[in-house]
């Protein structure tokens, strides 16, 4: 079988130089372009490149896609800033470029993906949940933006099933005792020497909690997520938000 | 809106004054009929039972259900040693009770539901799967059903993946360490004074651990499954094997 | 051997009447006497109690030590409520009776202290430290007393061995967070249906991680550092503060 | 103040390069020589090294340390290897050059130290103790050296007691389930893609759990014990074993 024909654009930054690590030892893949900062994109269909990976930064992207899609190259991003309007212009160009498909994905670790996706089904079984995320002391927000997203699909889930306010007799004490409110969901953000990224969602009800918890310590954490992408993004025309489209987790639920 | 009439067989069980306990305190159930050891199964249509809820033994299950079948009482039903044979007849009996419903669940507990579903969900995606059990020292088997329940999940949707063996390096030491194999994922079991019953699967893969656990501490956390079945048991005519199929867990994903 | 002759007084209580089956259950000691709401202390000396365990209210403690440690009974206290000037009328009142012992004990959790104690001797070595206190949600304090109490002794240990600050770079976000802080010691308290009382107090320096976790399910937690001061209060006269003093931590180090 | 001058034997290691690097780090340290396979010893003297960090290969060590103490060198010494009959030759030496010190620590990991050290001391008062140690599946051993030491430790703390059998009702179920049994104490050992060095230890008793549990992430973990080995080795003449001695935890609880 012919291997399939990546670029990855933004091959000079930690993510992107992950990611040429991570094609270049694909048995179905061929790395036939690295753009760093500098390179022009024409390299790309010189190269005869079927899927490019764009991680590059929010200034760059829409020129790299609009390009990309122009030439019928697919596209799975991980680079950040997409706004309304953002998307709205892709979907455009993606219209009259029939064929060709767009990845975006906030988060390429499968672990996370799942995590989130987890949080969400579990949410309206519980009449308590909270997150704990736990990050080295370099991070500069709090809460995670992983966390207060997986917060605020906790918040909707509990909103469609018609749970009301989570149970809390808190009366006295500190503040910030009691985390960061997100949507009503706790999330309470620890930075701690020798950490890298965690997160912890917890569900409680009468006797029993269920937790679900991610670590991630390694970048490389994110490359079966941008393999999987390039895989899969070109069997998916159009535009596609979020990796958890390309998992599949329904299909393997008929026999559940 | 008029109450739900529920009947409990095995009202002075454990499980089953539990269960009673339960019926009281919802809204939309009305308690007609608690059975215990010796009293008439009559009792049921007397008092106009919908809904019997069975937590008595394997020698007295059958006997039970095929009554309430004949009578148009569905049937909610925790107690176990139910054989194909079993299933079999009693398929047979509902095929002659149209609108007519049996939920037989191995575990009414939600929590531990979810965990064996997401379980099985996130098994493909991860290069590693080990479970550690951890239950009180008074159990008799190691590992728990449950345990080896979800270690089964695992293995099959592994193998379904065309993941291949585990790996694991391990050349020596001490028998036992590296756990019981079921079906080539490794069950730990911990037996602690100061444990109920708890469960952790672990998932590993390139930089990510992602890790599931349910921690059950009281018959209580099997409540909101039971009053579940009981509420959903008349609107699914037939047999129902495992509480996972009211859930609803698709419905949500829509929008995923 | 003659066994200890133990009094309980507020033998109503919920820790009380958990002492009172402790104490019968305990091979080498008598219960001799049960006084409840009402009932006269000279029931003690009547009976020829040698230890009173002593868990009533603020109110009513003062009276009830100041008759044992008249009549030459020791104490182990559970109730809360001492300043310093109480502490130091019992001073003066044992100065009076010499021999006779009185225990007071924030904590009769083994498991708690064992916790507050190797939380004070780690603090000097790592660079970060930070607490996470679960409770069940109808607790009205947030930080609880005994995570506040060993955020402070984490704090003491720091500020000892002349750690600064902590590292962070939380430079934005949502307020609260960062949970609340204890003498520059970050404490987050969850509230969760199904949970009782857990604490986990995290350490971390480069490339590692520490975690002390207590969790305390029932009232029965604790009964074995009541008997412990039971047993220990005969052999160590005047005022003891704190079950850690009995728990001979020290000599076993002799070889380490 | 003038600062210290330390050489590291066995620079081209991986631990050695690590220990150059923090050498070079420490404000109070000067990094005089750094010996690889096949430089000469005496660069130890001619640079005039005070502290000399051994990290080599059980085949070189003695020759290494001989060299030291013959000419007042301390020593700090990592390698494996060590018979009772090597500590004998080895303190010999030391008893004709006195002033000179040398350490071997088999864990430089002060997180790791402690935690023996902690579950040493907690082990008397529970009833229940187990240890769950988790590792990247390229490890050869289960259970790993710290682990099977941990439990070892564990189990003389629990005889010193008089602590009989651990409580255990399993009398079915699959072998290997309730992992090795070292000297009494059962030891599990989880091999997962995406883990580097972790170490659980699970005390339980009546109603509550006390868990101690340790994670090392990076080689960079060894260092501030190493670090701490090199300042403190000049005020300790003879052989010390192990790091715990240097850690002061004595000293501490003066006040406790």
């Amino acid at each position: 079988m012919s291997k399939l024909r990546v670029a990855v654009i933004g091959a000079g930054g930690r993510m992107g130089s992950e990611a040429v690590r991570a094609v270049e030892a694909a048995d179905d893949m061929e790395l036939v372009a690295a753009l760093g900062r500098g390179d022009k994109l024409e390299t790309l269909t010189e190269a005869g490149a079927e899927v490019a990976v764009e991680l590059t930064h929010p200034d760059a992207v829409m020129d790299n896609l609009e390009f990309c899609v122009r030439h019928g190259v697919h596209g799975v991003v991980g680079t950040t800033g997409f706004t309304a309007e953002r998307l709205a212009t892709l979907r455009g160009r993606l219209a009259e470029a029939p064929g060709t498909g767009v990845l975006i994905a906030p988060n390429f670790s499968i672990g996370a993906v799942l995590t989130m996706r987890f949080a969400r089904q579990a949410a309206r079984f519980f009449e308590s949940a909270e997150i704990v995320e736990l990050h080295h002391p370099r991070k500069a927000d709090a809460p995670s933006g992983t966390a207060a997203r997986t917060a605020e699909l906790v918040a909707e889930a509990r909103a469609a099933a018609g749970l009301g306010p989570q149970p809390d007799a808190t009366s006295g004490g500190l503040p910030g005792a009691r985390g960061a409110s997100v949507d009503g969901v706790p999330v309470h953000s620890v930075r701690l020497s020798g950490l890298v990224a965690h997160q912890e969602v917890l569900f409680g009800g009468d006797g029993e909690i269920l937790t679900i918890r991610h670590d991630s310590m390694t970048r490389g954490s994110f490359m079966p997520g941008v393999l999987l992408g390039i895989r899969r993004i070109g069997g998916a025309p159009g535009l596609t938000l979020g990796l958890e489209h390309f998992l599949d987790l329904h299909s393997q639920d008929l026999d559940g």
